[in-house]
């Protein structure tokens, strides 16, 4: 390494938050850097902050606009929040994208699905096999987590290794996906690691983590005892869990049957890449309606409580002609993400009313988490000993916490959030702070988070919105009364009048009393109108809407 | 209680839900009954399913039409899902209002805010003493609860006992308030009980509760080993937690401030009632900003995160010119409630950024619930040895687990959600069924939750809204293109063109395409701007809009 070349990383997303991955590294002069880019995922909206918006991808401005120096994409996983940007976004990065073979199949699919080349996603071979990448050489380094075939990445550059973690946890049995392998961290290691770039998101749980393997006999022995049909719910890209809940189906003495469209995508890819065998034999809806209840087990989507998926329908009614009784059984094998809590919470309650027993993870047993806890960073920590710990996969009260863990050992660690650019070649240094923010894709469009046009819908969500129009004629005389509409407020307030009819009437008297000069000026007479209703509207129901006020001039 | 008389239980708020408390009870011949009302609460709004709405009641429709039967109100404690909507409510009642001293203090000020005749909130004393209304003698029998004066209600009537427990647990040394006293139950129980109607909150929490005694001592051991400001915050209702935090920072040396205006005027109730005792001298912001931080503990407002509260304008940067820095301690001495936890995690990351250490309730030891856990449940049940338990305060899950529990102790336990008429003096019957539902308070108007309002609300923040306004002159002529104006919706889509523009040329030809027919026919216009608007948004930007059309004849 020259003297004035550098190595940087620079997170666009998932640092400061959870979700929304997309962290870039650059290797050369400052300025002049090549880059690759980890993982492009997705968070998920919600109604108090982005109503109507239906996915969210970090800011990509800043590599967009150096897209010429970007050599390839990688991912690590499969989960939205790593891989579920990569068709909206590739066209405004155009890179190949590196992934291994289950990875991969979700990824094409999902370039196929905007119109991006689907030849462009390359099938990688794990460590020890190497890609080349710029000044970047890059190696899968398979990893327990969640989901089949999750890596991490071992980054090789002439200043020296990073490892990423991206999400992983020590699981010696994970049942579906690699084990954790201590011979191969320990040969990863050997070398030396100048910066460990690592998942914070159970850094607070303090307890070592369980085996997957620990949930399979809880589950079988839940599913042995129950009377009437048996659903179960779990993320779908869970496979491992999927797979677990099916075996306790049939070592039950259970048809299993598939319900929700990403429940039997995530099973045909794990059979479609060769990671998933031995999954037991499922049955379909319609053979399922013909079985005894007690003989039957359903996995089903929505373990967070989604109101499309198969766990809402079923907890509303029907389900592709299946239903649930009294005395059946449902299993959330899951955890509520926080802000997920309502629409679990009202599943059950509909369960609740059909007589439905609901069994969730309360106990502990029934799920268990794909992150590595406390104890298991410091773990990796002590084997990896890297020079510099970079928290990553986390809220900010995450990474703080993360950076103490580590200096509880006496390492080095550098708290970095999305935009903030850390040079690893010199000890961690912060040397630059990007704007990063948020895209919204809403509907087909891609729009900034900040471009007001949703706060535009949030302030009609809670004011209301009143239309006005006024027609003005070619002397500048109005023609007739202002008209107005309402939309999202109450018909009538204090005076029991129609808030119409007042908001009209106060409307015509401002136009009558209005000057010349007012009705010769669109902009003062708009506003105008729109001081009059906010005044007028908040006298009779206590509120002040958002007003467009339409004058159309005969001219 | 001669053989057409009965005595009725109807939940209208409360009962499948948590809040919103609202119970009638009437005794006499069917149709004829005469009836008290217990509790009259609130609940809160949610972006989800309420935007914009300030406050949730029961609907109360049901009892108003027969207010002339009402005979008594009954309030058995201060926190606002019992007494929140009495001023709003009062007006379509018009019965007297009975409370002990603590809970009429704050049901006078919610009268008197709201125009509601102050006089008539009268003050009850405490069992033995008895409160005639119509056919019943009810009297309050003081429980421990998370705020002074919790009371249940013994409702006698013809046809036997009901004891009402409204919120409770059994605490032996609550601090303030009144403890549990197994002597006043076993004399309440001694006559018999026809029914016991109870709270169901904790009923899914298996451990008997722990009492707020043990609260203090580790909080006192957190304060005193704080090196920063410390800052606490709980509900201000519960004055017991409040003053067990200003105890805790007195003990540690610290001079104590409240922030907030519900902790101030929950504090001043305290003295004014005589229910607070000895409480710690307070020192104003102005003189905290003095002292140095060590010297400081804050117990302010928010512990759910909300926005406006002391928690989260510190969180944001200062309040009162008071901040918090690094190495300041915050502790949360409460409960995330579930729905709130986005806004609480925003604060907990805002301190973090801070380099404030957040200490909240996941440890076990620094807040204890106001309600009794299931053993404790049991225990009350076995004390009162009633007829007929009807679980009340919960959702249908905790009512459901409820009498699960009865049935395990072979004792008859009725489910009753709002609406549900129940027979107490026929064994428990289900009798009649009630419409009941939410009223929304909108700014200062009351609306129904179905009147469609909130809904097109919604519909504007998921879907944007689309004004379109067209003028059509004497002939049936359009007079000029139509004009579009938008609100919530992406500026450019597919085309590239502005969306306004492409909206503003379809529906240009669409207007001269038009027959006469259409033309002439207002509805038809519209309808058909409608769909041409629909279509084309949704070609462009992926989603449907909402779509005002304003025709103007020029006639």
């Amino acid at each position: 390494m020259s003297s004035n070349e550098r190595l940087i990383y620079l997170p666009l997303g998932g640092a400061g938050e959870i979700g929304m991955n997309a962290y870039v590294y650059g290797y050369g002069p400052k300025g002049k850097e090549r880059y690759i880019l980890v993982d492009i995922g997705v968070t998920f909206p919600d109604m108090d902050s982005s109503p109507g918006v239906d996915l969210i991808f970090a800011d990509i401005a800043w590599l967009e606009e150096r897209k010429d120096r970007l050599d390839a994409i990688f991912i690590t996983h499969a989960h939205e929040d790593h891989v579920g940007a990569v068709g909206h976004l590739w066209h405004r990065l155009e890179a190949p994208v590196y992934a291994r073979p289950f990875t991969a199949y979700h990824a094409t699919r999902k370039m196929g699905e905007q119109g991006a080349p689907e030849d462009q996603v390359i099938i990688a071979q794990p460590w020890p096999a190497m890609i080349d990448a710029g000044p970047f050489k890059v190696s899968f380094m398979p990893l327990a987590h969640s989901i089949p075939e999750s890596s991490g990445l071992v980054i090789d550059t002439p200043a020296g290794r990073i490892v990423h973690t991206g999400d992983f946890k020590m699981d010696e049995t994970p049942l579906v996906g690699e084990a954790f392998d201590p011979v191969m961290w320990a040969e990863i290691a050997k070398p030396g690691v100048k910066a460990l770039v690592c998942d914070s998101t159970n850094v607070f749980s303090q307890h070592a983590g369980k085996s997957e393997a620990s949930v399979g006999p809880e589950i079988t022995k839940l599913v042995s005892d129950a009377r009437g049909m048996v659903v179960a719910t779990t993320f779908a890209s869970n496979v491992a869990r999927v797979k677990t809940l099916a075996d306790a189906g049939v070592a039950a003495g259970r048809s299993v049957c598939l319900l929700g469209r990403s429940m039997r995508r995530m099973v045909e890819a794990g059979h479609a890449t060769g990671v998933l065998t031995d999954f037991p034999k499922t049955i379909s809806p319609e053979d399922a309606r013909e079985l005894p209840r007690e003989n039957l087990m359903l996995l089903v989507t929505g373990s967070q409580g989604e109101r499309r998926a198969a766990s809402a329908q079923l907890a509303r009614g029907k389900y592709l002609g299946l239903t649930m009784k009294e005395n059946d059984l449902f299993l959330f094998s899951s955890k509520t993400i926080p802000g997920n809590e309502r629409g679990v919470i009202k599943i059950i309650n509909s369960f609740s009313e059909m007589g439905v027993d609901v069994v969730d993870d309360r106990a502990g047993i029934y799920h268990v988490s794909g992150h590595a806890n406390r104890p298991d960073l410091a773990l990796a920590h002590e084997i990896m000993n890297p020079d510099l710990v970079i928290p990553m996969h986390g809220e900010h009260r995450h990474l703080r916490e993360h950076v103490r863990l580590a200096a509880e050992h006496g390492r080095s660690a550098v708290l970095a959030v999305n935009g903030t650019m850390v040079d690893i070649s010199r000890g961690g240094d912060i040397v630059d702070s990007i704007q990063t923010g948020r895209t919204y894709l809403d509907g087909s469009v891609q729009i900034g988070a900040m471009d007001g046009v949703v706060r535009d819908r949030i302030r009609m969500a809670l004011n209301g919105h009143v239309l006005v129009t006024l027609i003005i004629d070619e002397k500048n005389e109005p023609l007739g009364e202002p008209w107005v509409e309402l939309k999202g407020l109450p018909e009538t307030g204090r005076s029991n009048a129609a808030l119409q009819d007042v908001l009209e009437a106060d409307l015509g008297q401002l136009v009558n009393r209005a000057g010349r000069k007012t009705l010769r000026d669109d902009d003062a007479l708009e506003e105008a109108l729109r001081r009059e209703v906010r005044r007028s509207a908040n006298n009779e129901v206590g509120h002040k809407p958002e007003v467009t006020v339409v004058v159309s001039r005969l001219a």
